[in-house]
């Protein structure tokens, strides 16, 4: 295989294809399969719609949707610039979830339209992906479809990083030997990543966040640069002082970058920090400072978003999974409930005798993951 | 396999899936075709959008798009119950063109904003194919679409049809030694199917077209049931009273039904014909008239739209081979010229030794059709 990305894209002209599961697929069978006999099925559709779930594929169906907005930290693409970055998601879908996920990616500027035109491509689909469209855009898209539909919105950047750090953050908690309850965790980043992860982290019983976007940290009576998710975030979190990244990390626990700036994060921080400083610096491709660097000054714990680093920190151990579960479960919404079970159980797939600073989530394709997700669901989100 | 259409489509659970590309994904692979590699293909194409042609998926994806509002000869049956048909669909396109075509079902009347939802889906496609939706809304549709967008609009229940229809007539008449411009022809059906074939007809040189829809023959002072289409029939056709349908067919050489309507044709009627009669009762699933009915009343030549009668004329040996051709090609409008191209080049695949009343179009899987389809629009559509 090719190592470089480009000449491979080149000689693979996409990464996921359509396949056929009639063999052979001759007049025989095309009777059977198209016309006439598939007029029975749609009849039998017709009569009774919830069918659709047992006569065709969409139960196993999932539309990853994306404008190319804010995709990962490049900015604003564009929707074909978007489109090898969704098939790269359908192919882990594929792999780890056994899930059909076909990528649409939709024109630019769309916005108020958003919601009906994705509205509109429901019926064919299980579930829906939202993928690297920009905030706060997709985070009231998200709302407004979880409302207006019966079949889950995932929305990958809030939901699925959501659960990703967690899951890594209750393990690293035990390397160093804090309780959730008692640290201080500063988010780098107020877009989809910082905003779900700032309501799983509140969820999960967290109680000193701060969270900062390029304006500072942000708190209830700040004017700039706000919007009703940083009010959210601001009722949240409690902060009431404008800060900037170097004074909010003092005596923090926890550094989380989710702000799509490279390098943010300046080494000498991380020395203002409490004893045992675990940095997790999300941003793809390129993380909010170095892992060596990080080390070198100081950090007890250091994961990224990419697997060009040891210890990544990425949502492909989750969302393959997690659609499986929806799915198989037919959830219709997406809660706290199920995000915050689901980042315990991917915690529990690192065993006791392999956690370590250097490892905190399942390796892709651990094989636990599945059945703790899908259990974890059934018995603690009480379905 | 199952031989209830019912119980084989509850056991498969959708006919298509996604299929992975790259084997096998694991780290290193992942790496290369999803974070953090595959930024580097999205740069190259946000630099220069063409390149997504080369470097995805898009120039093989075809999005199969209906609404269910005219499925079959089934009526509004509504998306769901469209489904399980563009899964077939999907199936041959894959299996005779190797294209990727994505069923995707639209919630009922959204009328006005289809065109707008249409085209915000593009980006990830290289062609649409529009499906069973109803006439003359697709009509508008597919005509608006045309214009705004930069891949073919095929659709199938327009194009394919009057394709196919078209090659069996040319191969017809010479079973019964006429000529296209001295022949009667009476069309029952003016919505897509009918329009796309009148249009078909008269570009293929037959003068003499009459055209019947639910309130009798089209002519241009017709004032009840018509629209713009119709109009344009009226106006192609020259026919100036209204007539039904045993008036029409009497001295008529060939009978196309695209009615929909189950048994429409009158065995009697067949009498009246000139010699030779040639009848095509085309609705799905359920012909105009029985074949061995209308053998016995004196049809020289009876082909349906079916795989469950003997002589099918159905656009399954049309749309793949088509699609396959308008993507190599990278044709960006369907003209008359490639349609009338298409249908001299499917016509050519029954030799002169295999053709015969019973055998008008080549079967499915004749593999002289990719070659002869795409030299042909090469050579006569003048791109």
């Amino acid at each position: 295989m090719k190592k470089n990305p480009i000449a491979l894209h080149k000689k693979l002209k996409g990464k996921i294809e359509i396949k056929n599961k009639i063999f052979p697929l001759r007049k025989e069978q095309i009777k059977l399969v198209y016309t006439p006999g598939v007029s029975k099925v749609s009849k039998q559709i017709e009569k009774n719609p919830k069918d659709v779930y047992e006569l065709t594929s969409k139960g196993n169906n999932v539309a990853i949707i994306s404008d190319g907005s804010r995709l990962l930290g490049l900015g604003d693409v564009g929707p074909e610039a978007a489109l090898p970055v969704m098939e790269g998601k359908s192919l882990l879908y594929k792999k780890f979830g056994n899930v059909n996920a076909y990528p649409i990616c939709l024109k630019r500027n769309l916005q108020n339209n958003l919601v009906s035109i994705i509205e509109a491509i429901t019926p064919s689909f299980g579930a829906i992906n939202l993928e690297d469209i920009k905030s706060p855009l997709v985070l009231e898209i998200t709302q407004k479809l979880s409302k207006k539909t019966d079949i889950p919105i995932f929305h990958d950047d809030q939901h699925g990083t959501s659960i990703i750090t967690l899951a890594a953050l209750i393990n690293a908690l035990q390397i160093v030997k804090k309780k959730i309850k008692q640290i201080k965790v500063v988010v780098a980043g107020a877009g989809s990543a910082g905003y779900g992860i700032v309501r799983l982290l509140d969820f999960a019983n967290c109680k000193n966040i701060i969270v900062l976007d390029s304006a500072g940290a942000i708190y209830k009576k700040r004017s700039k640069n706000m919007n009703k998710f940083k009010k959210e975030i601001a009722q949240i979190t409690k902060n009431s002082e404008p800060l900037d990244l170097k004074n909010a990390l003092k005596d923090a626990d926890v550094f989380i970058g989710v702000s799509g700036i490279k390098n943010l994060l300046n080494p000498a921080y991380i020395k203002k920090m409490n004893e045992g400083p675990i940095i997790f610096a999300l941003t793809n491709p390129y993380p909010e400072i170095t892992p060596s660097v990080a080390l070198k000054n100081g950090a007890k714990v250091i994961g990224t978003g990419s697997y060009e680093f040891s210890n990544p920190i990425n949502n492909a151990v989750v969302f393959p999974y997690l659609m499986r579960a929806l799915l198989d479960l037919k959830l219709e919404n997406i809660t706290l409930p199920i995000l915050y079970s689901t980042a315990v159980a991917i915690s529990n797939c690192v065993t006791k005798r392999d956690l370590s600073a250097g490892k905190l989530v399942p390796e892709l394709g651990n094989t636990k993951i599945q059945k703790k997700i899908t259990k974890g669901i059934q018995v603690n989100a009480k379905i």
